[in-house]
């Protein structure tokens, strides 16, 4: 028991921290009124009349009334999707106001598995950012379409859910329920009988009956309702709506506005954002931005806030640990400004002030990594030009070939019959028709697969750009108009020990290096943005008018996503769960 | 995995009972719509649209367009007080739409220990009531100041929490933590760091520093606000507010009123009894009046429904569990009419049909209660008049006592000086100044003691009147006019093996046995109303006007409740934790 705290709160000893003159955004009863918060080492003491806990070395903090409200809590969010290591990211999210998350490290536990994923939260302990651990319910998400070095199965799971800082397992997939998996089934009874513990959803396009059975067998929450339909289904059925706001998806003004026009109890409601790129953390920060949205949705600010605090902990159970301002609560406390322009002032995390006014006050050193989070990238075989080319059967001179296009707004991808030459046997890309060659390779030295396809949307006029994050495998995905460059992005990719290219005539146009499992780098969130702009910018130079073609290209990995995918294992028809030839048939 | 269950929401098995054509009212969102609900087993398949779940061998019920609500949920309630066991109690509840509660079994802990509730919970087990189990934070209440057979130290209390129905430790009692009882701060602390197990609080009183400390020491509920500004005090400390309406206490007009008033959030507010009195569940009801008069204070249905099913469940974590109509949940459902005239009008409790339009359709077989429960009253002496005696020093004629009065309407002790006769050594009860004996005797045969005090306020003419209930010791209490009475009473008490009896002239004027524990019969709860509607009359034939003694006698052996107490140790001074002798000088 933590004595000290209880003399601060009971009137016995001085406070380290006090914020007062303040106006508090009480979560608890979504009123809002004069006050102050308490702060005795890592926990809050006290709330409302706290000039009592004022004394000789405390530190007060006048609010000069402004807003107090509880630190911002993100109920799911993969942080490398910011492709910053933990601690750089851990910066960029605290300086908005976020000063807890709940996270699976899904794509660390790909690479790098539970002891990767535990690398990294024990480099998460230097920061002030809480992380509660939900444990990946199953990588990789397509165990014979692609090829990971994690994996997690139920023993991993059981073992990982013993963990402290464990609050349930992660992205169950409802139509993996209804297919009866077996380790997803067996994981998610360990859930159901272990207090405190949920079942995360991911219930894409799930409805009716099909959602019933997936609610049935456990699931608590999801975060991917579209729209109005999905959202209200999701809160009237005792799911915990998590509407998801974030740089790769925006859900919030569709879903948000549906259940505040229906005038639905909004205890079980919170604002996720599941995806937080470097660029859109610097540019627009976190949760603070989803607040500023919520509040132009025609949400007030107490329930805007309870949204993305004390619900999002109660999603978890947590809400005796955080998500509020009450005595006993980890110290999580923002100065923000009203409805009017919302702005993350100042904020205190763990009864450490983090921002003043603006100003970062901490800095975290960079992490001396674990051997298991480096040197991640290994080829079992040379790539050169030929290792890319698809042959034509012998004597072909033009096929016919499935193309995956993508959208241009999101990475999901449609079918498209192309007529292409054969030259030399080997099947040509064509500019003219937006057909690019594209092809990811297995990185982890373990079986030196090759899977090729054709590939539009992307519209590139010259070169190859690759990288070293693609979903759910986090092999080296490349795309190019020629094999050469193609072969040079993917060995200087592996030189690097991961990151993203961009290649042309067999030069570097630009490059950013992701050091930690191929997917993350040390720099700054400030630092990676504005090389994620040049990077960026060197693609759209190649003719691509894809804002973010890295995030496009690490989700046509993805074997789970509607229609088509490539990866290591070869070209993925998604809805057949089958790997097929991009060749249709010879024309010639 | 329920694979059944997933069939049946899925769609492609008939449900077992279908409930249709009835008025949803959804506790998560607040509304209220027209629908249905399907069960599979002892869960909720589908809500809504439910129509697709009926097949072969589904057992349709007809809601004739009644409310459907979840079954009520009892968050702090002790089924002692209604001096039954546990299954004809549950059969008293689940009549009246309680399909789950959440108990520390204290009573039968204080006379039995952890193996004592152990039993009754395996009792329970052949019930449709779901019982969560709240592991008693201390007994007994003052370990120097009186005798229990049972207790419960830091070793017991980890080890209850094992148990897979533990969801925290109860009555954790605000100036207990302030004095930092170290037993009680290790269990506090094990409970913090436990997922899903909370701290119950009794915070009678608390308020302001005070308040705070035990909030910030972990406490999240409390049940014991007397009016508004203990309401509102504690929902903005982010303490979870339990109001009580039992038949001991009822604060919810008090409190309700000043919730909805202030326009609070309301989804941590819920409503308890905490006692619940046979003849008032039999004439009244349970949880079913506590909303029917919500209502009257002003609550909607939907916010009076969700205030006795969702947020009780919230308040243990076991919302995902229990406590709304969603896939999933234990089917614990109940047919209602609306605000007009709240009633229920039929139960489902765990898929199990219970009560159908007013009906009982189960009936619990008398348990075979273990050892351990039964010959709970051992006299380590003779008990005989003399055993009741105070004697004045030698000499005295008249001497000068401190008598403790209650309060007429509740069992609360003030203190009052009188001056009374000394005869043969022995002083002597005054009738007209309304000063009677009282006095305690150990009945675990550990000690034989005997306290003994003057009694006023219950105003008794004649005879005497003992039980073997008397918190929190349970040892016999026993009152009387006369010596020779009191003597009976108590052996005939010992001969029930427990019970409360009414004796004059050295008869037995009325009497009810206890043989469980010494608390609790196996009479049914319209039986045991019967008996002790002719207990009472018996003793308001007597003389006094106290409408139900024996509870109030219970009250007043508890050393923790103010002024004064008595219990077997002796007279107790409830503020200075002392016991005292009752002659305070000798006047003649």
């Amino acid at each position: 028991m933590d004595l000290k705290l209880l003399a601060v709160a009971g009137g016995q000893a001085p406070a380290d921290i006090v914020v007062k003159n303040g106006k508090i955004v009480n979560v608890y009863t979504k009123e809002i009124y004069e006050g102050g918060v308490a702060v005795a080492g890592d926990k809050i003491a006290a709330v409302g009349d706290v000039d009592y806990c004022i004394g000789e070395g405390t530190k007060v903090i006048d609010a000069n009334g402004n807003y107090i409200t509880p630190g911002f809590i993100d109920g799911h969010i993969h942080p490398e999707s910011s492709s910053l290591s933990i601690r750089p990211f851990a910066e960029l999210v605290l300086k908005h106001g976020t000063t807890a998350i709940m996270t699976d490290f899904h794509e660390i536990g790909v690479v790098s598995g539970l002891e990767g994923i535990e690398a990294v939260l024990d480099e998460a302990k230097e920061t002030d950012l809480k992380i509660y651990f939900v444990v990946p319910s199953h990588v990789p998400f397509s165990p014979a379409l692609e090829t990971s070095a994690g994996q997690f199965n139920y023993d991993i799971i059981k073992k990982a859910l013993e963990r402290e800082d464990a609050v349930g397992i992660s992205e169950v997939v409802g139509p993996y329920i209804l297919a009866q998996f077996p380790d997803l089934l067996t994981s998610m009874d360990l859930v159901n009988k272990t207090p405190g513990m949920t079942n995360q959803g991911h219930l894409a396009d799930m409805k009716g009956p099909a959602m019933n059975a997936v609610l049935a067998a456990g699931v608590t929450t999801d975060h991917e309702s579209l729209g109005p339909e999905d959202a209200l289904e999701r809160v009237r059925k005792g799911c915990h709506l998590m509407i998801r706001e974030g740089s790769a998806a925006r859900n919030l003004e569709a879903c948000l506005k549906a259940v505040l026009e229906a005038k639905l109890d909004t205890s079980r409601v919170s604002i996720v954002t599941d995806d937080l790129h470097t660029c859109d953390g610097v540019n627009n920060g976190h949760l603070d931005d989803a607040v500023r949205r919520a509040i132009s949705y025609g949400a007030d600010l107490a329930t805007a806030i309870q949204m993305v605090s004390l619900n999002a902990a109660r999603a978890f159970h947590k809400d005796d640990e955080i998500g509020g301002l009450a005595p006993g609560r980890r110290a999580d406390i923002n100065i923000t400004t009203g409805e009017e322009d919302f702005k993350v002032l100042s904020v205190i995390a763990g009864g450490r002030q983090i921002l003043d006014n603006g100003n970062m006050l901490v800095s975290y050193a960079k992490a001396d990594h674990k051997p298991c989070l480096l040197n991640t990238t290994t080829l079992k075989n040379p790539v050169t030009a030929d290792s890319f080319k698809i042959m034509a059967p012998e004597g072909a001179k033009k096929v016919k070939v499935q193309v995956m296009d993508t959208l241009p707004w999101i990475p999901i991808t449609t079918g498209r019959e192309a007529e292409l030459n054969v030259v030399d046997g080997v099947v040509q890309c064509d500019l003219e028709q937006d057909v690019l060659y594209i092809a990811q390779v297995e990185r982890y030295g373990i079986n030196g697969n090759v899977g090729k396809a054709f590939m539009g949307g992307f519209q590139m006029k010259a070169g190859a750009i690759a990288s070293s994050v693609g979903h759910d495998n986090h092999n080296v995905i490349v795309m190019g108009t020629n094999f050469e460059d193609m072969a040079v992005a993917v060995n200087k990719v592996i030189e690097m020990n991961g990151g993203q290219i961009a290649v042309k005539d067999g030069e570097v146009l630009a490059s950013i290096a992701y050091p930690v499992c191929g997917l993350l780098t040390d720099l700054s969130a400030e630092e990676l943005a504005a090389e994620k702009v040049k990077l960026n910018d060197a693609i759209h130079g190649l003719g691509s008018p894809i804002t973010i073609p890295f995030m496009f290209l690490s989700f046509i990995c993805l074997a789970a996503l509607p229609c088509f995918a490539i990866t290591d294992v070869g070209f993925i028809n998604v809805i057949t769960q089958q790997v097929m030839d991009p060749i249709l048939e010879v024309l010639e």
